[in-house]
């Protein structure tokens, strides 16, 4: 697929302008790290790849497994493979307040892992691969300095669909495939039980919104229901501060 | 001063147009900090400010005591004022790696203080008001994703020596004037021996390449050395990549 060997050679060429040669990789057990992880190993060889598990505890622990297949499939050194799990780094900041909800506990989990991908990247000399996609960047589905946060983002242009095909494309392990796409930061959460659309119908409505520059009328007369539009667009309008921080005096 | 007027007018507004009337600032005890404090006190009242201080164990511990002496200047209803200690936070993660030096552990404790900071500013549904200068901005002195996290930023626009001026018109206490630049991350450690120039030298020579244009040999032929002006632009083009990140495909 051409689009593969633009992405790998994308890669290749930021690298080597950026002065690395070596990439880490938090690898959660979804399709998006995968993807991110098999184009890193394409265009810098698997033995400059390092992928870092952040487990929590047991929470999500099929994550580790899938994550562990994809590791397999690549051939990646095991030695090259960091599994550190975030609870003990986490539980002191809970504990500061019992009074925490999920959104909280979730936005402290996806930056304390930031923190430790970062400082292993620092560590190796290396650069740190993002796994944002277009539809999570647009819904403004992530954590401020947490998991958007990284030096390279091969994944940004293509939404969450395309990059299943991609990864179908890669022949990544089916597990990867067939799993509801989860953040992972609470038993049971999946993304689209979160937005109460599914990302089938988010990328086509947005790309309808923003690549074609559609209305939410001529959306509609394409066949989606209105109401599913409307929540899409107000997910994107309620999060779209995120792509407007800091704001600075002129 | 009307610079003053200014910055106030463009917090008020800014906050007013993002819906919010609360803002949290990590007071270190530096000047940066306290002025962007005071700002904010003037912006919103002191009753919607809410300091937080992030002292780790008893490292500079000075910084806790001139950021209550900052407290007590504003009159900020100590109900309002947390403090708390980031050492049981950060030592687990340093304990992954008795081998991590100084770069790495100053990235772990500005990144953990982002975490707090922002779960604070999450709770309280205020925003994070940060205090980054032009001159650490164009030196690319700061942590990314972690002292230079922030929502607002009332001082981008002031040179270092600038923020002086302003902490003197605002009459903030004197041994925030007097102190030397430190980001607090190692015993005696301070911003001008890191660098191998002054703010005074440096804010001049910045000035003069980035605002006037001038070229090295202009700034020079300004009475400057060369290998100070050498040294300044160095820092800049070392640390240019922090506002060139994440890479993405065209």
């Amino acid at each position: 697929m051409d689009y593969t060997n633009k992405l790998t050679a994308f890669l290749k060429k930021a690298f080597a302008k950026a002065g690395f040669t070596k990439a880490v990789v938090a690898l959660s057990g979804g399709v998006d790290s995968a993807t991110s992880c098999t184009l890193v190993v394409r265009a810098l060889g698997r033995e400059n790849v390092y992928p870092i598990l952040l487990p929590y505890g047991q929470l999500n622990h099929q994550g580790v497994v899938d994550a562990r297949a994809v590791i397999e499939k690549l051939e990646i050194p095991e030695a090259n493979v960091s599994e550190i799990d975030i609870k003990p780094l986490i539980d002191p900041m809970l504990a500061l307040d019992p009074a925490i909800d999920n959104i909280r506990k979730g936005n402290t989990m996806a930056r304390m892992r930031m923190i430790v991908l970062f400082d292993q990247a620092k560590k190796r000399n290396a650069l740190v691969v993002g796994t944002e996609n277009r539809s999570e960047h647009l819904l403004g589905y992530f954590t401020r300095f947490g998991d958007e946060a990284s030096d390279i983002e091969p994944l940004r242009n293509l939404y969450k669909t395309q990059v299943y095909q991609l990864a179908t494309y890669l022949g990544l392990p089916q597990q990867i495939l067939t799993k509801k796409p989860t953040a992972g930061l609470w038993e049971g959460q999946t993304d689209e039980g979160e937005f109460g659309f599914t990302y089938k119908e988010a990328d086509q409505i947005l790309a309808m919104l923003f690549d074609e520059k559609k209305s939410v009328e001529e959306v509609v007369a394409q066949g989606f229901s209105r109401e599913t539009v409307k929540k899409v667009q107000a997910r994107v309008a309620a999060n779209s501060f995120k792509h407007n921080l800091p704001l600075i005096p002129q």
